[in-house]
């Protein structure tokens, strides 16, 4: 089977090295620590540099990385063959994309000449990472560590240049990143699904599925997504009254969705039972749809309102929209990231531009946040595209359907357990661990 | 079987939905941020009004958030088929339960006719569902999400009045709530198993135990719950020293407490092994006893030996006391809670006693510590008894003997793991999965 | 099989409360809170001590703690029966070792006869019981829990000299601890797998090995230690830009370690698969190597070469040294810590006496650096070969051969369980069952 060239013995570690090493090449010319005697280019820090501290985002920062690591990570482990690949991989892509991401986002921004990174740095470049995670998602199971090394370099960089013109050039509001980071990534992701398409997994897949285990691990990724979200949707508000603002929107938001996504998944399965896709997906789009307007004074209640109408949406989104967009529009979105990320992205968006042109936020400009949302869309899918073709080229090692949504493929899994899941599952997979 | 009409279809996303926009409704009418120009209400903000910034409690509250969603959503999960529910359910209720708690709270401190949302204020609401999800372990795996609910609004309403009396009208000190979070949910949970009472499970059920991995999983619960549980107690002391006095009480009170939890498990235990049950949950009761006199001058010692006593008394309540009060009262407590919450925080309750008598709390008052005492106690059981009877109404869907702690009633489980369970464990489930 | 006492019903409890009742009549005699008006014998307070506040390091602080109670027992959990054992045992080690750490540690700071507990204080007792975990890990799965805890006494005691000999005497830098905790832990564990040599587990034990599970279980621990190592290499850091430079090298070392840690193991593995006791461990090796030098002004790209070269270097540990430490040497490192904290420590050693050298901290003195790092090995392998003959001692209830690696012989585990388990291997697990 020459086409599906996946042992990675050369490629995987040369591109990792050969991108880590030219990385530090350019943290040494570009790189170095704020020394608190920035020029005022963080809109962050322009009304409040008098007492800001070095430390004082630390937290939130934490909370941020957590997110990143533990909640994608571990939502992504769902899968029943796919978890080393889920939380490994995730890590991986993860721990590359914020290095990018410092270079890519600071170029922006420089300094004398310099990126000088400082807590609210890294917390950007953790969050340009989530694109890249979120892209995962709908290409989980049947793309190569090589393959998604590749899309984080594209995704971020041309995250980076959308993230600038919303923020810099449009001056748009988008404090939660509803449209720069969820809509961006999520149709970002489904584009290159689109492009990545296999009709051999038209039908389904044996290992497209979850076991009762995977689901629980999978929890720990939502509960802490869930938690969280304050923190990723309050981190570069302004300090103060703002950022409060944005952790009770957000906290709100995200309750009120908790209510109505359990609601629908008990209104549409099978005798009233709730779906644990809808739960460990469809509570956390409150979090995304509150996104742009979490800092904005869309009082408790709006915040509630635009949290339940999200967990219906998705999860209305997970039961009927995800299998009609694999068999009519060829698009294969593993994890969902539409329903999770996209439509709830879009919400957040429009939400947003709504609350700008009911006056809620001081300043605020509804054409530039509806030229914000289409910016990220259609940087999204243009660059999703592009990066699909790139990453289609027959030599990045990409697995071979059969062996789809299989750690096996890529990871040394122990044996016994092999053994056991097959016996488990009185089924033969032994065909999927055929050497190929 | 037409009285266990257990199809929730209609019901649960009923009864979810309305809540819900009953509360968006209350939320939209007296819900309004906190800008920052309180009255002064809030005992917190009392004394040190003149620094408090609006974000400094947020690390706090971050870690109570970790402990009431991962903490007791993951404690619970120790059952064999019943994560799902475990978790899933825990996030349900708190979600709802937070918004409630947020009103029931505020209603007793409306500031200009409204609830002012703080960092404090949602504090406070995380804590109140802290006592459902107490409550929730008594009856875990023999009620369903309706009957949930309803305890959910019931208890928090109740909640609400004890804490008011407790706090405003005695004038109690309880910075860690060992009597108006632990023994009041302990005991209204108690009361509520109680009215519940299932003769059919009087010789155990073959579901009622753990399998390795899920003790596993509730290892992840119980660490996170000791790890913040100076965070549960100091998040509402008064900033500074008597916020610092109740991190060092409770991490040395609970650090002694490991230590008499693992001897006395090892003591009593057949051939002098560890029994999961006293480690995932008596390691803990340190933390529940020491929560009364936290920010009292007790001494480090002194919390230490709280922290003995409480592990000592758990883990013998594990094993001896809590067969008695399933076969001689019909109490069947799922998870033990009076061993963890009952007698520990009784026990709390008791210690606040003797410290102010002793004069370790500036103005505190011994007879008001026993009536704040005796005042959750005596509303946990009538306030438990009146919820397990509207509970035991026969259309909430509560699940038939056979179905009990088994998550399929409720949830679409993964087909194939149905299988492997079954045939992992040489027995035949069928009868638990038949249509009901 | 007299030599094998390995029923613990009177040991383990009698040694846990001695210990316990002992440290609470310790804490009585010298214990108080620290009331904030210290003579200032904290090397952390000397410059600040104007500004800071009694809980500014409190969030710090819980990272750390959850890096030792969830990072240290999950990252243990690794092995396919002895997941009660890593964690649960890791629980208890730490709670007893912080409070011991705080006496042993507290002896060398007295202040008007009394140690004054502070955050910074609990920080650092939590730090030394990480020395002890390192140890455990390269024992895992040998030695019984009456065994550790004597290891927890003697290796904290011994800790508490070399930090206060490298600290004050020596003025060595050290901030996140590469010399002091991790070379010395690892060394010290070495020692005293050393001395416990059995040769009955030369060709390997069935039960020493993964599970699918279990490798996800471990990477809780993996991905909790990678996220909060900044916090561990900043949280004695002097306030301010110091700190913000250590979380910065702390953070940027990590992430280029994974990289390189990735790519060897792909580099070494059958097929360029990645194998998963890499990516848990050397994935970590940036952490421990940028250590010494975290707040010194090394550069960004400086910290990113040393998290490059400790990825590599604990990967090829992993692959290739390992195995001849236990067919040459004797050393049976269950964990391999010495290439998760053996090398690196070591390494990070050197990188700060090059760091110092160069002048890359004021006030560093590059011999006072190498004499830190060889007091930490001298102490480290000493110390250990004496608590390591100590341990030797026939009557602590040290497991047989057979039954190594497995959690029944100190635990009770669920029945069904140990059935499928066996059932599902194909193995027959009796003998190891036998009443020993």
């Amino acid at each position: 089977m020459p086409a599906y060239a996946t042992n990675m013995r050369m490629k995987f570690p040369i591109v990792a090295l050969a991108l880590e090493i030219i990385t530090i090449i350019l943290f040494a010319v570009f790189v170095v620590y704020d020394d608190g005697k920035s020029h005022g280019h963080d809109s962050h820090s322009n009304e409040t540099h008098h007492e800001v501290k070095p430390m004082d985002l630390y937290p939130m920062f934490q909370d941020v990385h957590v997110m990143i690591f533990i909640g994608f990570g571990f939502l992504m482990t769902f899968l029943k063959r796919y978890g080393f690949s889920s939380v490994g991989v995730n890590l991986l892509l993860a721990a590359f994309g914020l290095q990018w991401g410092l270079l890519m986002q600071g170029i922006w921004h420089l300094d004398d000449g310099k990126i000088k990174v400082s807590i609210f740095k890294i917390i950007n470049a953790d969050f340009s990472t989530a694109t890249v995670l979120i892209s995962f998602g709908a290409v989980l199971g049947k793309t190569s560590p090589v393959q998604l090394l590749i899309m984080t370099v594209l995704e971020i960089t041309i995250f980076s240049i959308n993230e600038h013109l919303v923020a810099t050039v449009l001056e748009a509001n988008d404090v939660g990143a509803s449209m720069i980071i969820h809509a961006y990534g999520a149709y970002f992701g489904l584009a290159v699904a689109r492009v990545l398409y296999r009709p051999g997994l038209r039908n389904g897949h044996e290992n497209d599925g979850s076991v009762y285990h995977s689901d629980m691990f999978a929890m720990i990724g939502t509960v802490f997504l869930w938690m969280f979200w304050p923190s990723f949707n309050s981190a570069i508000a302004d300090p103060g009254f703002s950022q409060l603002t944005a952790v009770i929107n957000t906290y709100l938001s995200l309750a009120a969705c908790v209510l109505s996504a359990y609601a629908i998944s008990s209104l549409v399965e099978h005798k009233g039972k709730l779906d644990m896709v809808h739960i460990q997906n469809a509570t956390l789009a409150g979090g995304v749809a509150v996104g742009t307007c979490a800092d904005m004074n869309i009082g408790p209640f709006g915040a509630m309102l635009i949290g339940l109408v999200a967990g219906i949406i998705s999860t209305l989104g997970f039961k009927y929209l995800t299998p009609v967009l694999a068999s009519n529009l060829g698009i294969q979105d593993t994890c969902g990231v539409h329903n999770l990320h996209g439509m709830p992205g879009i919400l957040g968006g429009l939400a947003g531009i709504v609350a700008v042109a009911l006056g809620k936020k001081e300043g605020g400009n509804a054409a530039m946040q509806a030229a914000a949302l289409a910016s990220s869309l259609g940087f999204a899918l243009v660059g999703g595209a592009i990066t699909g073709l790139i990453m289609k080229l027959p030599f990045w090692g990409q697995p071979p359907d059969q062996n789809c949504f299989d750690d096996s493929i890529y990871w040394e899994v122990p044996e016994e357990e092999e053994e056991n899941e097959e016996s488990l599952a009185h089924a033969d997979h032994s065909k999927n661990k055929a050497e190929v």
